[in-house]
Protein backbone atom coordinates (compact mmCIF):
# COMPACT_ATOMS: atom_id res chain seq x y z
CA UNK A 1 0.00 0.00 0.00
CA UNK A 2 1.10 3.81 -0.68
CA UNK A 3 -0.04 7.04 1.25
CA UNK A 4 0.49 10.49 -0.32
CA UNK A 5 1.68 12.29 2.51
CA UNK A 6 3.02 15.36 3.79
CA UNK A 7 4.90 15.54 7.32
CA UNK A 8 3.27 18.79 8.74
CA UNK A 9 -0.33 17.29 7.21
CA UNK A 10 -2.74 16.70 10.13
CA UNK A 11 -4.95 14.66 7.96
CA UNK A 12 -1.91 12.31 6.54
CA UNK A 13 -0.74 12.24 10.10
CA UNK A 14 -4.04 10.20 11.36
CA UNK A 15 -3.80 8.02 8.86
CA UNK A 16 -0.10 6.66 9.54
CA UNK A 17 -0.79 6.33 13.25
CA UNK A 18 -3.64 4.05 12.54
CA UNK A 19 -1.54 1.98 10.08
CA UNK A 20 1.40 2.17 12.30
CA UNK A 21 -1.01 0.89 15.15
CA UNK A 22 -2.35 -2.12 12.88
CA UNK A 23 1.23 -2.63 12.18
CA UNK A 24 0.80 -2.76 8.27
CA UNK A 25 4.11 -1.23 5.96
CA UNK A 26 3.26 1.27 3.23
CA UNK A 27 5.42 3.12 1.41
CA UNK A 28 5.29 6.80 1.87
CA UNK A 29 5.03 9.49 -1.09
CA UNK A 30 6.04 12.70 0.12
CA UNK A 31 3.87 15.62 -1.27
CA UNK A 32 5.21 18.62 -0.70
CA UNK A 33 2.63 21.14 0.15
CA UNK A 34 4.56 24.32 -0.46
CA UNK A 35 6.92 23.65 -3.17
CA UNK A 36 6.53 24.60 -6.58
CA UNK A 37 2.86 26.29 -5.92
CA UNK A 38 1.77 23.13 -3.55
CA UNK A 39 2.70 19.57 -5.75
CA UNK A 40 -0.58 18.69 -4.29
CA UNK A 41 -1.98 21.01 -6.81
CA UNK A 42 -0.70 20.12 -9.56
CA UNK A 43 -1.78 17.83 -12.49
CA UNK A 44 -0.12 14.92 -12.19
CA UNK A 45 -1.46 15.05 -8.12
CA UNK A 46 -4.92 15.78 -9.30
CA UNK A 47 -4.95 12.65 -11.10
CA UNK A 48 -4.58 10.73 -7.75
CA UNK A 49 -7.22 12.91 -5.91
CA UNK A 50 -8.87 15.65 -7.57
CA UNK A 51 -9.82 17.55 -4.58
CA UNK A 52 -5.45 18.18 -4.65
CA UNK A 53 -5.19 17.53 -1.06
CA UNK A 54 -3.08 14.80 1.13
CA UNK A 55 -3.66 12.14 2.44
CA UNK A 56 -4.19 9.89 -1.01
CA UNK A 57 -4.14 5.90 -0.32
CA UNK A 58 -3.81 3.10 -2.69
CA UNK A 59 -4.33 -0.08 -1.19
CA UNK A 60 -4.81 -3.09 -4.40
CA UNK A 61 -5.98 -1.53 -7.03
CA UNK A 62 -7.79 1.15 -5.46
CA UNK A 63 -7.49 5.37 -4.57
CA UNK A 64 -9.27 6.41 -1.59
CA UNK A 65 -8.89 10.12 -0.34
CA UNK A 66 -10.11 11.49 2.91
CA UNK A 67 -8.74 10.73 5.94
CA UNK A 68 -11.82 9.47 7.88
CA UNK A 69 -12.72 7.29 4.83
CA UNK A 70 -9.43 5.69 4.97
CA UNK A 71 -9.56 5.03 8.85
CA UNK A 72 -12.70 3.61 8.66
CA UNK A 73 -11.56 1.27 5.56
CA UNK A 74 -8.35 0.44 7.70
CA UNK A 75 -10.57 -0.95 10.20
CA UNK A 76 -12.92 -2.84 8.13
CA UNK A 77 -9.80 -4.08 5.63
CA UNK A 78 -7.56 -5.19 8.42
CA UNK A 79 -9.42 -5.70 11.74
CA UNK A 80 -5.74 -6.65 13.80
CA UNK A 81 -5.77 -4.55 16.82
CA UNK A 82 -8.91 -2.64 16.54
CA UNK A 83 -9.38 1.03 16.39
CA UNK A 84 -12.88 1.08 16.45
CA UNK A 85 -15.14 0.06 19.44
CA UNK A 86 -16.86 -3.43 20.03
CA UNK A 87 -20.70 -1.96 20.76
CA UNK A 88 -22.57 0.52 18.09
CA UNK A 89 -22.99 3.49 20.65
CA UNK A 90 -19.09 3.49 21.51
CA UNK A 91 -18.59 3.60 17.50
CA UNK A 92 -20.57 6.35 17.55
CA UNK A 93 -18.95 8.06 20.42
CA UNK A 94 -15.61 7.92 18.77
CA UNK A 95 -16.98 9.11 15.33
CA UNK A 96 -18.67 12.39 17.35
CA UNK A 97 -14.83 13.16 18.92
CA UNK A 98 -12.87 12.37 15.63
CA UNK A 99 -15.56 14.72 14.00
CA UNK A 100 -15.43 17.11 16.12
CA UNK A 101 -11.50 17.74 14.96
CA UNK A 102 -12.39 17.04 11.48
CA UNK A 103 -15.32 18.86 10.37
CA UNK A 104 -15.02 21.52 12.75
CA UNK A 105 -11.68 22.45 14.05
CA UNK A 106 -9.40 21.24 11.48
CA UNK A 107 -10.97 22.91 7.91
CA UNK A 108 -11.16 26.01 8.88
CA UNK A 109 -7.82 26.23 10.44
CA UNK A 110 -5.82 23.96 7.46
CA UNK A 111 -2.75 25.64 5.09
CA UNK A 112 -5.24 26.40 2.65
CA UNK A 113 -7.48 28.66 4.47
CA UNK A 114 -4.77 30.27 6.28
CA UNK A 115 -3.04 31.34 3.19
CA UNK A 116 -6.40 32.45 1.63
CA UNK A 117 -7.26 34.93 4.30
CA UNK A 118 -3.41 36.29 4.26
CA UNK A 119 -2.73 35.98 0.41
CA UNK A 120 -6.33 36.87 -1.48
CA UNK A 121 -8.47 38.73 1.27
CA UNK A 122 -5.32 40.93 2.74
CA UNK A 123 -5.68 39.83 6.34
CA UNK A 124 -2.23 40.68 8.50
CA UNK A 125 -0.61 37.81 10.43
CA UNK A 126 -2.08 39.12 13.51
CA UNK A 127 -5.96 38.39 11.91
CA UNK A 128 -4.67 35.24 10.99
CA UNK A 129 -3.89 34.20 14.60
CA UNK A 130 -6.83 35.53 15.98
CA UNK A 131 -8.60 33.53 13.39
CA UNK A 132 -6.73 30.75 14.50
CA UNK A 133 -6.97 30.62 17.77
CA UNK A 134 -10.77 31.74 17.69
CA UNK A 135 -11.40 28.52 15.89
CA UNK A 136 -9.18 25.84 17.62
CA UNK A 137 -9.98 27.22 21.18
CA UNK A 138 -13.27 26.95 20.86
CA UNK A 139 -12.85 23.75 19.06
CA UNK A 140 -10.78 22.21 22.19
CA UNK A 141 -13.38 23.36 24.43
CA UNK A 142 -15.90 21.66 22.69
CA UNK A 143 -13.94 18.55 22.79
CA UNK A 144 -12.75 19.12 26.59
CA UNK A 145 -16.44 19.17 27.04
CA UNK A 146 -17.64 15.90 25.27
CA UNK A 147 -14.69 13.80 26.78
CA UNK A 148 -15.60 15.02 30.28
CA UNK A 149 -18.78 14.45 29.43
CA UNK A 150 -18.86 11.18 27.27
CA UNK A 151 -15.47 9.25 28.89
CA UNK A 152 -16.13 6.18 28.87
CA UNK A 153 -12.98 5.24 31.35
CA UNK A 154 -9.77 3.91 30.37
CA UNK A 155 -6.56 6.47 29.22
CA UNK A 156 -7.49 7.15 25.56
CA UNK A 157 -10.49 9.01 24.15
CA UNK A 158 -12.64 6.05 24.11
CA UNK A 159 -11.88 3.32 26.81
CA UNK A 160 -8.28 2.13 26.76
CA UNK A 161 -7.24 1.03 23.39
CA UNK A 162 -6.39 4.10 21.00
CA UNK A 163 -9.73 4.75 18.41
CA UNK A 164 -9.63 6.76 15.35
CA UNK A 165 -10.43 9.62 17.43
CA UNK A 166 -7.05 9.53 19.11
CA UNK A 167 -5.90 9.36 15.48
CA UNK A 168 -7.34 12.72 14.82
CA UNK A 169 -7.08 13.76 18.83
CA UNK A 170 -3.18 13.65 18.30
CA UNK A 171 -2.40 15.60 15.40
CA UNK A 172 -4.65 18.57 16.37
CA UNK A 173 -2.92 18.86 19.51
CA UNK A 174 0.61 18.74 17.45
CA UNK A 175 -0.68 21.13 15.05
CA UNK A 176 -1.48 23.76 18.33
CA UNK A 177 0.89 23.35 19.96
CA UNK A 178 3.11 24.21 16.41
CA UNK A 179 0.67 27.34 16.60
CA UNK A 180 1.54 28.53 20.56
CA UNK A 181 -1.07 27.44 22.16
CA UNK A 182 -0.83 25.35 25.49
CA UNK A 183 -2.88 22.58 26.07
CA UNK A 184 -2.90 22.75 30.00
CA UNK A 185 -6.05 24.81 29.97
CA UNK A 186 -7.63 21.39 28.49
CA UNK A 187 -6.97 18.32 30.70
CA UNK A 188 -8.75 15.55 29.07
CA UNK A 189 -6.97 16.23 25.94
CA UNK A 190 -3.55 17.40 27.74
CA UNK A 191 -4.01 13.62 29.42
CA UNK A 192 -4.72 11.29 26.53
CA UNK A 193 -2.39 13.45 24.21
CA UNK A 194 0.62 12.23 26.61
CA UNK A 195 -1.11 8.83 26.93
CA UNK A 196 -1.15 7.85 23.18
CA UNK A 197 2.40 9.90 22.51
CA UNK A 198 3.80 7.57 24.60
CA UNK A 199 3.10 4.71 21.94
CA UNK A 200 5.60 3.84 19.20
CA UNK A 201 3.03 3.59 16.57
CA UNK A 202 2.40 7.17 17.85
CA UNK A 203 5.85 7.92 17.57
CA UNK A 204 6.88 6.32 14.31
CA UNK A 205 3.55 8.77 12.54
CA UNK A 206 5.32 11.79 14.16
CA UNK A 207 6.08 14.66 11.44
CA UNK A 208 9.40 14.71 12.65
CA UNK A 209 10.01 11.23 12.04
CA UNK A 210 8.92 11.10 8.42
CA UNK A 211 11.34 10.93 5.60
CA UNK A 212 10.10 14.57 4.18
CA UNK A 213 10.60 15.88 7.35
CA UNK A 214 12.55 19.35 7.15
CA UNK B 1 -36.14 9.66 19.36
CA UNK B 2 -35.80 13.13 19.22
CA UNK B 3 -33.64 15.71 16.52
CA UNK B 4 -32.54 19.28 17.55
CA UNK B 5 -32.81 20.48 14.22
CA UNK B 6 -32.81 24.23 12.28
CA UNK B 7 -34.51 23.66 9.09
CA UNK B 8 -31.68 25.53 6.82
CA UNK B 9 -29.24 24.08 8.64
CA UNK B 10 -27.63 21.59 6.13
CA UNK B 11 -26.43 19.32 8.72
CA UNK B 12 -29.72 18.75 10.63
CA UNK B 13 -30.64 18.31 7.00
CA UNK B 14 -28.69 15.81 6.73
CA UNK B 15 -29.98 13.35 9.49
CA UNK B 16 -33.55 14.41 8.59
CA UNK B 17 -33.20 12.92 5.12
CA UNK B 18 -31.88 9.14 6.45
CA UNK B 19 -34.30 9.19 9.37
CA UNK B 20 -37.11 9.67 6.64
CA UNK B 21 -35.60 7.04 4.35
CA UNK B 22 -35.42 4.51 7.12
CA UNK B 23 -38.94 5.52 8.02
CA UNK B 24 -38.30 6.33 11.48
CA UNK B 25 -40.56 9.05 13.37
CA UNK B 26 -39.05 11.41 15.69
CA UNK B 27 -39.81 14.52 17.99
CA UNK B 28 -38.26 17.80 15.72
CA UNK B 29 -37.29 19.99 18.48
CA UNK B 30 -35.99 23.49 16.92
CA UNK B 31 -33.01 25.32 17.48
CA UNK B 32 -33.09 29.01 15.95
CA UNK B 33 -29.69 29.85 15.12
CA UNK B 34 -29.91 33.25 14.46
CA UNK B 35 -32.81 34.57 17.31
CA UNK B 36 -31.62 35.92 20.78
CA UNK B 37 -28.02 35.99 19.18
CA UNK B 38 -28.14 32.12 18.54
CA UNK B 39 -30.70 29.52 20.87
CA UNK B 40 -27.34 26.75 19.91
CA UNK B 41 -25.25 28.87 22.31
CA UNK B 42 -27.52 28.74 25.15
CA UNK B 43 -26.09 27.22 28.29
CA UNK B 44 -29.45 24.98 28.22
CA UNK B 45 -28.74 24.05 24.98
CA UNK B 46 -24.91 23.41 25.53
CA UNK B 47 -25.69 21.24 27.99
CA UNK B 48 -27.08 18.86 25.43
CA UNK B 49 -24.59 19.70 23.31
CA UNK B 50 -21.43 21.15 24.17
CA UNK B 51 -19.99 22.43 20.84
CA UNK B 52 -23.31 25.02 20.64
CA UNK B 53 -23.62 23.47 16.78
CA UNK B 54 -26.79 21.76 15.84
CA UNK B 55 -28.00 18.70 15.33
CA UNK B 56 -28.16 16.41 18.20
CA UNK B 57 -29.75 13.81 18.46
CA UNK B 58 -31.44 11.59 21.29
CA UNK B 59 -32.12 7.71 20.55
CA UNK B 60 -33.22 6.14 24.32
CA UNK B 61 -30.73 7.53 26.91
CA UNK B 62 -27.84 9.06 24.50
CA UNK B 63 -27.18 12.27 23.33
CA UNK B 64 -25.14 12.45 20.06
CA UNK B 65 -24.23 14.93 18.07
CA UNK B 66 -21.65 15.53 14.78
CA UNK B 67 -24.05 14.67 11.73
CA UNK B 68 -22.35 11.95 9.96
CA UNK B 69 -21.47 10.23 13.56
CA UNK B 70 -25.08 9.79 13.65
CA UNK B 71 -25.88 9.09 10.42
CA UNK B 72 -23.46 5.90 10.81
CA UNK B 73 -25.29 5.09 14.30
CA UNK B 74 -28.34 5.34 12.33
CA UNK B 75 -26.90 2.61 10.11
CA UNK B 76 -26.07 0.46 12.43
CA UNK B 77 -29.08 0.55 14.91
CA UNK B 78 -32.14 0.77 12.15
CA UNK B 79 -30.08 -1.64 9.42
CA UNK B 80 -33.82 -1.49 8.12
CA UNK B 81 -33.51 0.59 3.73
CA UNK B 82 -29.56 0.22 4.15
CA UNK B 83 -27.92 4.14 3.38
CA UNK B 84 -24.47 2.57 3.85
CA UNK B 85 -23.00 -0.44 0.72
CA UNK B 86 -22.84 -4.28 1.76
CA UNK B 87 -19.16 -3.80 0.80
CA UNK B 88 -16.04 -2.36 2.47
CA UNK B 89 -14.75 -1.02 -0.83
CA UNK B 90 -18.21 0.69 -1.06
CA UNK B 91 -18.65 1.97 1.67
CA UNK B 92 -15.21 3.86 1.84
CA UNK B 93 -15.98 5.34 -1.16
CA UNK B 94 -19.39 6.13 0.02
CA UNK B 95 -17.45 8.10 2.99
CA UNK B 96 -15.09 9.71 0.90
CA UNK B 97 -18.04 11.44 -0.88
CA UNK B 98 -19.87 12.24 2.06
CA UNK B 99 -16.49 13.65 3.77
CA UNK B 100 -15.69 16.08 1.02
CA UNK B 101 -18.79 17.59 1.62
CA UNK B 102 -18.83 17.30 5.09
CA UNK B 103 -14.77 18.43 5.51
CA UNK B 104 -14.36 20.50 2.48
CA UNK B 105 -16.54 22.34 1.62
CA UNK B 106 -18.79 22.77 4.74
CA UNK B 107 -17.42 24.16 7.49
CA UNK B 108 -15.46 26.67 5.39
CA UNK B 109 -19.24 28.26 4.22
CA UNK B 110 -21.33 27.51 7.41
CA UNK B 111 -23.43 30.25 8.81
CA UNK B 112 -20.42 30.76 11.95
CA UNK B 113 -18.07 31.34 9.90
CA UNK B 114 -19.39 33.56 7.78
CA UNK B 115 -20.80 35.55 9.91
CA UNK B 116 -17.20 35.84 11.72
CA UNK B 117 -15.74 36.93 8.74
CA UNK B 118 -18.61 40.07 8.55
CA UNK B 119 -18.92 40.97 12.14
CA UNK B 120 -15.15 39.86 13.96
CA UNK B 121 -12.68 40.40 10.92
CA UNK B 122 -15.33 43.32 9.12
CA UNK B 123 -15.00 41.98 5.68
CA UNK B 124 -17.34 43.23 3.06
CA UNK B 125 -20.54 41.51 1.78
CA UNK B 126 -18.52 41.27 -1.51
CA UNK B 127 -15.62 39.85 0.01
CA UNK B 128 -17.71 37.24 1.72
CA UNK B 129 -19.25 36.33 -1.10
CA UNK B 130 -16.36 35.64 -2.64
CA UNK B 131 -15.22 33.18 0.02
CA UNK B 132 -18.29 31.31 -0.18
CA UNK B 133 -17.77 30.87 -4.12
CA UNK B 134 -14.40 30.36 -3.82
CA UNK B 135 -14.87 27.20 -1.57
CA UNK B 136 -17.76 26.42 -2.71
CA UNK B 137 -16.77 26.02 -6.22
CA UNK B 138 -13.16 24.26 -5.96
CA UNK B 139 -15.52 21.31 -3.68
CA UNK B 140 -17.94 21.00 -5.94
CA UNK B 141 -15.41 20.73 -8.66
CA UNK B 142 -13.57 18.16 -6.50
CA UNK B 143 -16.75 16.52 -6.36
CA UNK B 144 -17.77 16.23 -9.65
CA UNK B 145 -14.26 15.06 -10.68
CA UNK B 146 -14.59 12.01 -7.87
CA UNK B 147 -18.06 11.34 -8.49
CA UNK B 148 -16.85 10.76 -12.62
CA UNK B 149 -14.21 8.83 -11.76
CA UNK B 150 -15.41 6.62 -9.42
CA UNK B 151 -19.40 6.21 -9.90
CA UNK B 152 -20.35 2.84 -9.44
CA UNK B 153 -23.41 3.33 -12.05
CA UNK B 154 -27.02 4.07 -11.16
CA UNK B 155 -29.03 6.75 -10.28
CA UNK B 156 -27.16 8.06 -7.46
CA UNK B 157 -23.64 9.08 -5.66
CA UNK B 158 -22.90 5.09 -5.63
CA UNK B 159 -25.30 2.74 -6.68
CA UNK B 160 -29.01 2.24 -7.51
CA UNK B 161 -30.16 3.55 -3.76
CA UNK B 162 -29.16 6.75 -2.08
CA UNK B 163 -26.26 6.22 0.66
CA UNK B 164 -25.03 8.80 3.28
CA UNK B 165 -23.28 10.83 0.56
CA UNK B 166 -26.72 11.61 -1.04
CA UNK B 167 -27.52 12.89 2.10
CA UNK B 168 -24.58 14.68 2.38
CA UNK B 169 -24.91 16.32 -1.55
CA UNK B 170 -28.57 17.43 -1.77
CA UNK B 171 -28.13 19.81 1.81
CA UNK B 172 -24.81 21.06 -0.06
CA UNK B 173 -27.05 21.59 -3.14
CA UNK B 174 -29.75 23.09 -1.55
CA UNK B 175 -27.28 25.64 -0.02
CA UNK B 176 -25.61 26.49 -2.94
CA UNK B 177 -29.00 26.86 -4.90
CA UNK B 178 -29.67 29.54 -2.33
CA UNK B 179 -26.41 31.34 -2.28
CA UNK B 180 -27.10 31.79 -6.34
CA UNK B 181 -24.97 29.41 -7.92
CA UNK B 182 -25.86 27.61 -10.86
CA UNK B 183 -25.21 23.72 -10.58
CA UNK B 184 -25.98 22.77 -14.18
CA UNK B 185 -22.25 23.49 -14.53
CA UNK B 186 -21.91 19.72 -12.75
CA UNK B 187 -23.43 17.29 -14.83
CA UNK B 188 -22.98 14.34 -12.09
CA UNK B 189 -24.16 16.46 -8.99
CA UNK B 190 -27.31 18.20 -10.84
CA UNK B 191 -28.15 14.55 -12.21
CA UNK B 192 -27.88 13.02 -8.88
CA UNK B 193 -29.59 15.65 -6.85
CA UNK B 194 -32.76 15.27 -9.24
CA UNK B 195 -32.91 11.69 -8.87
CA UNK B 196 -32.41 12.96 -4.87
CA UNK B 197 -35.24 15.67 -4.90
CA UNK B 198 -38.04 13.43 -6.38
CA UNK B 199 -37.95 11.09 -3.36
CA UNK B 200 -40.63 11.39 -1.23
CA UNK B 201 -37.77 11.36 1.89
CA UNK B 202 -36.13 14.32 0.37
CA UNK B 203 -39.30 15.93 -0.19
CA UNK B 204 -40.35 15.38 3.38
CA UNK B 205 -36.71 16.82 4.94
CA UNK B 206 -36.35 20.08 2.45
CA UNK B 207 -36.03 23.17 4.85
CA UNK B 208 -39.21 24.85 3.39
CA UNK B 209 -41.72 21.49 4.53
CA UNK B 210 -39.62 21.57 8.48
CA UNK B 211 -41.99 23.00 11.50
CA UNK B 212 -40.11 25.83 11.97
CA UNK B 213 -39.40 26.62 8.25
CA UNK B 214 -39.92 30.75 8.06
Amino acid sequence: MKLYTYFRSSAAYRVRIALNLKGLSYDAIPVHLLRGGGEQLQESYRAINPSGLVPSFEDGGMTLTQSIAILEYLEEAYPQTPIMPADAIGRARVRELAQIIACDIHPVNNLRVLRYLVRDLGLSEEQKTEWYRHWLVGGLEALENHLARDLAGGAFCHGDTPTIADCCLVPQVFNAQRNGIDIAAYPAIARINAACIAMPAFVAAHPSNQPDAE
